[in-house]
């Protein structure tokens, strides 16, 4: 299996603090050593930093522990190889453009005997079951939406369908985003917490390392992080349930029984 | 203007010394200051770093000189904005999916006017002149072999054709990979060399640097590096006449007027 981090704020943050956690995972307190890669949304543009290496022993990793890119939407992934070979063309997030906006995508779990059919528009380039699923997920959005990005209204429920379907083939949880969304499914593992003002200290799982947010922030910042488990031990995170699809905004997670209630 | 940086090789080389040379003219030897990228292909697998910083400045510019990371084909750019603001988005290169395969892009040049219409498979995400002839590219391309990449011999005359009408329209010095082929077109500066056997020291023209290639390779080793303008000031370049489109492969120029030849 492998390990997902994900954040989504309303103003560009850092995640140095929680990818120094994610990353000790990557073949310290962790046996997740098949490479791994992050992707920065800023603004439309996006760059993913990716790394065969194990995170703990990584450059690239170690400069983006060092580095504070500032991001709206971030998606992390560090791999334990189950289907597909240790290579860069396997290493997640993936990243493929649709309605003229790059989205990204990472999985942690499998889909045993998944195989996509007549893809129109999307093809893998690596041989993960993980990259199969995105493409059919973007195939299968595209395909619904051939000229732009539907409201999310529209957008949720077609997306909810395909997750499921391929949530049935095995297990399946996952983040993706397209810069302004970033959606969160949970199959069996994947909690969330959300930071905002009054901010606290958090002290991390992974690595003896204290950060009171409160002397980073303004009172108005508010960050989603969304993790395979918690990264802190002072802190409560919640567990989203098997089998539900969240969407963060702004930091926070939509109403998504009111996305479900509208008609596609 | 921007600059061009290509490299292809018939075993995967590090790029450290070149890209020392070009690194600099991102904001030292010459002005080119709003943004760079470079993009590695490592067997199917391709990853990009990109940075809106200048290059000197760039701590990300400065763990790839650092950092050796072998490549059979690199395509790095640094940008001064002619069309396009300065932003993530429009940092070349730029990457997509084509035939199960990634392709990244750069361009120097511009092309005044040149809009795109009716694009069925590839949207721009940043406003670059670049990214929209890259769209163009990969569309002409996809359109005509919708299954899977043809050989060169009739990708090649497509290509060219394309290229030569987006040519027209403006400057249009590009490199373009597949992780197999590198294509160079020259529509007004690019120069290459080819270092093989035997091996010679080589000095750089931005920077007082010298290395003994002799030193550092075997004799089966063939490199071709392609650049805006020489990297070094005591081997000769080969200037790419204007309107040609070069394929290098293995280190080598293919021949291309056997490319020509073949029916389509």
């Amino acid at each position: 299996m492998c390990q997902l981090l994900g954040m989504n704020c309303n103003i560009p943050t850092d995640i140095c603090f929680s990818f120094e956690g994610f990353c000790a995972r990557g073949g310290k307190t962790d046996e997740h050593l098949d490479g791994w890669g992050i992707a920065f949304f800023e603004g439309l543009g996006c760059r993913i930093f990716l790394d065969v290496q194990p995170s703990v022993k990584s450059p690239i990793a170690d400069l983006v522990r060092r580095y504070p890119i500032h991001s709206t939407n971030v998606i992390s992934h560090i791999r334990k190889a189950t289907v597909g070979k240790v290579s860069l063309e396997n290493c997640h997030p993936f990243q493929r453009e649709l309605w003229g906006r790059y989205w990204v995508f990472a999985h942690n779990g499998d889909l045993p005997d998944f195989q996509l059919e007549n893809q129109k528009f999307y093809c893998p380039v690596g041989t993960t079951d993980s990259e199969r699923a995105f493409c059919l997920i973007l195939e299968t959005l595209r395909q619904a939406f051939p000229e732009s990005k539907p409201c999310l209204e529209k957008l949720y429920p077609l997306l909810k369908e395909i997750t499921q379907r391929l949530a049935n083939k095995g297990i399946f949880n996952y983040l993706m985003s397209d810069g302004e969304h970033l959606f969160a499914y949970c199959s069996t593992k994947l909690s969330y917490i959300i930071r905002q003002a009054p901010f606290a200290a958090a002290h991390l799982i992974d690595e003896d390392m204290t950060v009171n947010f409160q002397e980073l922030t303004n009172p108005s910042d508010r960050v989603a992080v969304i993790a395979t488990t918690p990264l802190t031990d002072n802190e409560i995170w919640t567990p989203i349930p098997s089998g539900e699809l969240l969407v963060f905004q702004d930091g926070l997670p939509l109403n998504y029984v009111s996305l479900l209630c509208n008609d596609r």
